[in-house]
């Protein structure tokens, strides 16, 4: 989830700069949280080149604070340490060279303790940035820097799934943990949403914060399609894996057959199966798979052999998008269209749209009609990886509370397999 | 281009069918006339896994014919060596095990001589099969065949160029082939076209011969856009290079960029620089540049990063195809719609829209809404390739007489290089 | 450095029997020192496959007296954590399946305090094990660990030097660390000691420890040849450089020449260059070369070929034995011979023969006329690693005093450059 | 086998120089006589880095005259083409570039009538050459040329063997080849040799041809041993895979297990096991296990590890020739001792010494004592492989008649498995 943004809006918005140092410390302090069950040697780790470690995540998002806004915007800024800007630079070519992202678990030093100073030390510099009134800019650039650390929240989470996983004890990361998804208390079967399609508008309306890859709002002309009302479930793939959906190629991508037989994919990553029991490592360590939870950490290459299973299809993230406006009752005119919503509304909902997991798409990650990347460095947080990747929607459990949209795009490569991802089923009419 | 095709169209077409016979002989031939210059060592070598040898290609578009059409029509056709079917299966699943395709260089026997009595052998089964009134479906796989032939027609001349630069001393094809694109006569300034868009109509009408990727027909919805008449030439190329186009990441995809580092690309495939002076490696062996040909051998992040530097983008495939109809006087009804066209039009059309390189356009290669792939075991043509692949439209000239239409979907992944690819500007208006 | 051993010698002796205890205590605890300047997360890093972590070796060494004495002698002992038989056997076969070498910086937890715990319950059990009278196999073996423990102290040093290195920041193991090989006083130029040869007595004589690889003692044939009285300077190493020994294939063995071309070697590992100054790399950070000390961190193909720059040869390990003992008026049947000797003899002595750099030798690390490996899963100390390595001689600046013995053979894989090892001259005469 | 030599006599030989040019067109013709049942398509292929194909063999050997005699010392001699030059050159790096060795098979031109031209260009230069009197310095070149051209005989057949079995239908060389080890005609349970050592002479002593490695020749002290009167053979190695040798790891040295684990070695390069019946891949074609055959196409590791498991151990290189000489009488004053001999001895000989299967011994290559590479670029013959490969001593079946010594060293990594090697037991008494 490489994902990052700008505002697509500039308009003096007084509550948000009122609000702005509140946010600061309130998001600042939730990173930190995540960490409590951490030890230094934990948080050292990288488990494979696409993780990081814990430590460079929370670096990584001071250094983004004073790069992007201390050192352009608070004329008497002291950098912490110069040696960080190569070290916790992670893709911004117009900053400068940066460490080689496949070896950030040798970075022994700086430690944990260097690292929290590094945090504090940017912290207090904002504080007193954000106490005096920073210029609309510069507030823009904190509140697309906030949005990047709550995406990086999510990240700290997946990454560490991965490096306990890993490990060859394979520890919970904490046994109260409610960070996986939760049983449904739907049945197995879906139900179908018929929609007519038609032209219709997808895309940021530029009200509220987006990343710059969810606009502009443009319309698109979509055939009729349905959509299930519910995500997959743990039962329904072990269905699929006792039909002989890891051994049939004909139900595959070619790329993802390759996947399976040069990696062996034989069920979900983290799945295990011993004496006729499917179990799984979340968060909380290994345990007994529940039939009636979403499934997870699957590839979109095992998303769509599934729904090919399933003679149905992967949705486009468009059908997806229309979908829950349309099934929630949005108005395009209504200013909470770009926002999370969870007030009930009178037409049946999607199930699960949000907070479960992550739903593949058909969608290949390309940019939108008239896309323009945000001016300056920042530009390259999302419209470089508009390549060779597959797009997913909605949000998953790791996901900061407030942080999804329903413009909201992440992307992974199709072969991912780390992600909190599954998949709803829809189909042509 | 692992691009196969099936009918579309099965309804009853007298002319066809007696016509079968002699194009059936002709493809067949045409074949055999590109291996004239090559030797048994020639067409044996593979230069790397993408490529296959000449006799590779020989052999499976003859295995082709012997098992999607004598084999289940022709009662008592006798399979000329039962090994073949494991050695030039391609990446049909469905009809059994194969051979890896980056060992085909191994194959030392079959040699030269077995292959051409395959192909003899083939051609007298085919010949007394077409003599007889073929059944519809059977006839529908003839055309597919030969519609196939010709794909590997084109792959033979890319991938011997590969082989031949390879061989250390780095032999012409032929001094007299006129395979390689001709200058252009126009200036090298592009005019631009600009259409409104709007919602239009693309993909295959069923008239004609079609791939199954190409349909179902189905309308878009365009916004307005501009398009270049005519393809970017190699002194466009230089002044890129030149201008540091290979050295600046804020040009190029991530991934692009990644390949750029790694790969050590400093201009097009082929392309050298001695004295001062460009040459290119062709099937006429190695040349001076001509700066007014079009540019070609180059990837899609390099033909991306040269759009992104001329502060204009690459077309999506249906902005292509939607001005190619529009600026031809194309009416939807009208049934050469889907066949290449050298005739006249009144309105000024797209220069170089065929024959000269493929073009890459902005569009991942996915299926249409309503795709289904064809029955049978022929559905492994295209469908389970749409991952991972950008859609390259027109032809080039490598292109057979003939095998193009403005709805073909060409496609390689973004890093390919040895097709005779280049590219078109577009832009927002 | 994977040498193990046994003991050559199992006669009753009272003296070790007594001060067995406190030997073990010293030992153990010399272990634990060199962990002081060190954290949790340098402790945790694995910089390349060869390389195990800080905290790693010292389960590992706890883990063999686990296992080889306490398990098998101590009636009641209660493992620590079953688990870690798993994660810290090295590489004995025999004792069951073991973590993979190349993962072991996977390793977040056991984390710094479990892996404490792990060594005081290791050492109470010992303390109880050695007060009572353990038998002499047991004592032997308990020998035996010690003497491994050793090897690892040395490892501890070699691993967190390169560790240290990758670090991007390259932090000092500890300022005031005399672990770098001195300057010589001596000049640069060496004198030559000739020796005549003829059949002399090698290998280890029983009396004392000395691991298996080191017997059986035996006569052997050696010609008349000259052996260098110093070790090569970095001064030398730089007018090797200087007279482009790193690129002139003539002076290389083919696979070392292809060592320099595919790895980049230009120098010594740990040397840079910069404004016309080579600095090196050690414990105590990065520093300017100096001269008069001792080449180090060289592999075997650069003694080699630096040996054939200089018109000569590096000696073979017995003549390195046989001159350390002629010229220190060993007699064989002293009984010192097989232990490291500071006092000065009559004779003039090779100097730096033991304590400053390991001396690679022509070689290979094969076993002695009528080697048997010890019995049992310690048997696979030694004999198993007798191929594709070299011997070295002496021991270095991070042996532990006491270790080193002129009948002691350590050997590594002839491209290995993260050992302090460097070269004496040889010839023929 | 990269093995190449020098002259290490240098006096006149009358009748030597007036065999020469008999010797030159025999040998010449002997190598095309071996291309006969291979077509261009099997002359073009490499089937891994180590191959050569036939065709490149053919061209090199013709280099090495062209090169080393013809270049040098015949004053007008003309280059058949300047580019053969870096493609044929091997591995000398004083003679200058040259095609990357892992590449050879992608050298589509020059072809196979190519081939034959040079070769018949440079036969017809040293035609005229050994016609005149030429100087004793060319003289020897040309005979190390020829027995260079030998053992490119013996690598053609190895390299076409590895090539066919590569091929997907796994075609034979010949039907009436010959060149596969003969049954013995003794019982499988080997007699031993007790010999008693001392201080004996090995290594060649000038009298005749040899190779650079071979000398000087030497004194060296032998502990007393005992040796097998005859080679392994089938049957016993089917015992040893019966009895679990391939799975169990304290019978292996490390290296040869990791290359068991890694390379799925479960029997000789070439064997299959089906229906309970063992085959075996030779220049014939596939073929049932004839159990009184010599076991070959084993590597260095597996010898050593059906030795252990036999409680003996391999041969050094100097016990093999000390054995040789004494079980057939050899006088050291004899001139013949360098020579093949197949006539009776009095005494019992060691039984398929030379002409069934290369033997591996416990030697690794190294310099003997006094060792000098030959002046010039032929120097680069043998010397730089001295590092990472371990003696073979005696010839094989495919080895042309009178090329074999008993001072031979022919050399190969421990896991080589393409040479037609097997293994004499020795032990210690």
């Amino acid at each position: 989830m490489a994902t990052r943004g700008v505002l697509r809006q500039n308009t003096a918005m007084l509550n948000r700069r009122e609000g702005l140092r509140t946010r600061y410390f309130e998001v600042r302090s939730a990173t930190d949280q995540l960490t409590t069950p951490l030890g230094p040697e934990d948080q050292t780790v990288q488990s494979m080149a696409d993780v990081s470690p814990t430590k460079w995540h929370r670096a990584h998002t001071s250094w983004f604070f004073e790069t992007f806004v201390l050192l352009p915007f608070q004329p008497n800024y002291c950098v912490f340490d110069e040696g960080y800007d190569y070290l916790f630079n992670s893709y911004y070519e117009s900053v400068g060279p940066r460490y080689p992202r496949d070896r950030r678990g040798l970075i022994s030093r700086p430690g944990l303790s260097d690292i929290s100073a590094y945090r504090k030390h940017v912290d207090a510099a904002m504080d007193q940035f954000l106490a005096a009134d920073p210029p609309p800019e510069a507030a823009d650039l904190v509140e697309l820097g906030l949005h990047h650390e709550e995406q990086h929240q999510e990240l700290i989470l997946m990454d560490i799934q991965h490096v306990l996983w890993n490990s060859p004890l394979q520890p919970a990361y904490s046994a109260e943990t409610h960070l996986a998804p939760s049983p449904t208390s739907c049945g197995i079967e879906p139900q179908w949403h018929d929609l007519d399609g038609g032209v219709v508008t997808v895309g940021h309306n530029d009200l509220g914060f987006g990343f710059d890859n969810e606009g502009p709002g443009h319309q698109i002309l979509l055939a009729p399609y349905r959509i299930a009302d519910r995500l997959v479930t743990n039962a329904q793939w072990i269905n699929f894996i006792n039909d002989g959906g890891y051994s049939r190629p004909k139900l595959w991508l070619a790329d993802g057959w390759a996947a399976v037989k040069n990696l062996g994919w034989q069920s979900p990553l983290y799945w295990e199966h011993h004496n006729e029991c499917w179990t799984e490592f979340s968060l909380r360590g290994r345990e007994v798979i529940d039939p009636s939870v979403t499934v997870h950490h699957i590839s979109h290459y095992e998303a769509d052999a599934f729904a090919r299973w399933s003679n149905s299809r992967l949705p486009t993230e468009f059908e997806w998008e229309h979908a829950v406006r349309q099934l929630r009752g949005d108005s395009l005119h209504d200013s909470s269209a770009n926002t999370a919503s969870t007030e009930e509304h009178t037409t049946q909902p999607l199930n699960d749209s949000e907070g479960h997991v992550w739903q593949w798409t058909a969608s290949a990650y390309l940019p939108y009609p008239g896309f323009q990347p945000a001016i300056g460095a920042v530009g390259e947080y999302n419209g470089k990886f508009m390549s060779g990747q597959m797009v997913l929607r909605g949000s998953s459990c790791f996901t900061p509370p407030g942080h999804s949209r329903v413009t909201y795009r992440n992307f992974f490569p199709p072969a991912a397999r780390w992600v909190a991802a599954g998949l709803r089923l829809a189909s042509d009419t």
